[in-house]
């Protein structure tokens, strides 16, 4: 009787509570991080920079993937779930119960940060969560275009699904995918923060937008059309890539 | 023969002293790098900063958990005893002898910190020690309100305990848990330290408190009670959400 | 029946096709960091300076190693499958495409990174790639000799190499090589970059080179011969380390 | 038969190799780091800072250990060794010919070192290998006391080789030691680097030294004593705490 067969699977309720948990962790671990950052304690040096909050947004996707991944995947992120069954590792059916678990998880996260630094005086919040929300021009802090930020969000995301389909394919060395998916997230965000703020994952620039005034609302349309783009070529390379898959 | 079954069980000795060695090392790390990074040689960009100081206790636990984790299970901090009994894994009755072994251990860290740090002119004791105390107002780095400070404990040591009970579960991957639960820290320490300082542990704060003056002990009691309730809540949470574990 | 014979072996089209996947990522993450530190969003201590570089360097193997090593073994790099062949680890004839292969990925990653950066207002592209591009005197962030360049180049890849051989032989923790890979370039590009800009890689060198103007092509051949140079040392010090491989 | 006896004892000479080439690898990150660090390129928040050179020594040490462990044991430090001993898990008639091996490896390290930086103009080499020595007063970025500095070498390296004690047991999870190893190496010096630059090993201090001029060559005694009396320590802490190893 293998290992497996002892755990038996994961109930809808188990899984959906882990989408939320974990996307819950990642809005929590990288907005959080961006708000502190930019409030308060990080004058100076003290500041964890962009450095930092792209290893908050790493770091909070690895723990979540371990701790929470064995019940549901591991998703945590609507472009993950929609390039997953584009490359026919996901059943469709179970792409909208994931997206609004995922969006619960999201908001849950963004809400609980707003009542954290609200209680304090001197936090702007739609200032603040302006400045934690994806996009271009105002949003983004180098003033970059549309069509750049439109281009890093689809290239990155497509990087970081093509990476998960690796990590997650027949031959990959069990146990590490959380880890390699995680990193991917603090890579591309290394690259794309001071580009469009590095959203790559439509739940978590919906759960800052709404807190964000309109600039943040008004742009939030980009970062949910550009990482599912991204997230459809990367499914669809990688059913080349990895035909022989499971 | 398993393997499991070549090593005999640890004694109560080599438990309780695998969490005072594991709780030394938690606050000779993160508290150790806090006081460096305020003292003598870490001006301008040398200073680690907010994100050395979260790396040096994400990366003191997942240490500890791999060297002295499979003795006494790694708890190294009051509230994570308590979470996990909550949560029907670790015995009600283990919790107190648990509990000693870590303020133990703690107050050895910060009190051989202190001889260190004595040793040399020109270093404040209190002032250091009340700086790298947990707590709101004069104690935040960010000034902080008590609202705030309470919350993000108690949230962030929720996800701490959430994530502890997810990777010790029956589906986790083998091995990966010291990492997963060290980096937990290392991302809530990020949110956190701009505007508590970031405890998510009674014992580390208890050792900070007791050198650093009556603001410090003054407010010891919230770091204390917070983080409690962040793991009393998880250890609800995580028996609905791992109902079938082990 | 082992879990191996259970995968058929992969096709030169997933081999190749995983080298140039791999590549991309190298490129994309280092280079796109790099110039993305450089550039708007990254004054001040926002800018995740050469640490972050370093780990996006790393991070990228790490998780390119993780994801498409399985295919193709995971070069990603000319002065890689060479200095494995050399040492006996990997097929002569097999070089020449690989090294296309890395090529094709690695122009790949600087050619859409020109089309992320080109579409905003403000970006000078020549400039910009010449600052990412490795070698000596104007090219090198301390204006650092030929001799220094050279000398750094080709120890810090034959130290790379030798990490390889010796994480990827027969008594090393399966798993564990794609960490222990990454991580060697973090370490290794935290000496090189304020010396060479970091190359330890032909095609990364080639790749940020063609849009770099006339200095970074005229000293493109230094990030060609010194890490082939240092690679093919190593590969000799691993025929006598690793006798017994395999 | 078990997969260790398809691969044969390592040789004397792939043993004492594998201590060169790991200490080299040591010496060559962390203090090629430091250096890089403190000339030409580092300026301003480029500079990687203490938090760099805390990661160039802790990583340095995790690759040379899923590297060359495999072979030697991977100490790659005379206190190591000593301290093993002592806690009777490695032969006292192997510790000489391991700490010729070590310092072999370190020396040949800091001269490669001397070598690349000494062939670009502006470089001081005497000031700059001094900055990189370990020491109290003029030695230590914080002028610390020899008090702070005998203090903080001795009780860092015990928790250094009690966690090795720890991740080397029969209990311990395999494969995580090098991760386990390394990232302790981090933690102590992001305590310890601002107050005495941070040896836990003889042979990198003495690596330094050597070409650090008459302070750098005065003080060595102290960071060749200290962290083989903090070994010591560890090693017979370590003998109670892990009674029933092996």
């Amino acid at each position: 009787m293998s290992t497996a067969a002892a755990v038996s699977t994961p109930t809808t309720v188990q899984k959906l509570g882990a989408e939320v948990a974990g996307t819950f962790l990642l809005v929590f671990g990288v907005i959080g991080a961006a708000l502190s950052a930019g409030f308060g304690g990080g004058e100076g040096n003290l500041n964890v920079g962009f450095l930092g909050v792209a290893f908050a947004l790493g770091l909070s996707v690895v723990i979540g993937a371990y701790a929470f991944g064995p019940l549901s995947g591991g998703h945590f992120n609507p472009a993950v779930s929609i390039g997953l069954a584009v490359a026919g590792r996901f059943a469709w059916k179970d792409v909208l119960p994931y997206v609004v678990a995922q969006l619960v998880g999201a908001i849950l996260g963004s809400t609980l940060l707003l009542a954290i630094f609200a209680a304090t005086n001197g936090f702007d919040a739609a200032a603040s969560f302006a400045g934690a929300s994806t996009g271009y021009g105002v949003l983004s802090p180098s003033d970059s275009s549309l069509v750049t930020v439109l281009l890093v969000e689809i290239v990155a995301t497509a990087a970081f699904l093509l990476v998960i389909l690796g990590v997650t394919s027949s031959r990959a060395a069990a146990g590490f995918a959380p880890l390699a998916i995680g990193f991917t997230l603090t890579v591309i965000a290394l690259v794309a923060i001071p580009l469009s703020n590095g959203s790559f994952n439509p739940a978590r620039s919906i759960a800052t937008a709404i807190y964000g005034g309109p600039d943040a609302l008004g742009q939030v349309w980009l970062s949910i059309v550009a990482p599912i783009v991204g997230a459809i070529i990367a499914g669809l390379v990688g059913r080349i890539l990895y035909a022989d898959k499971r």
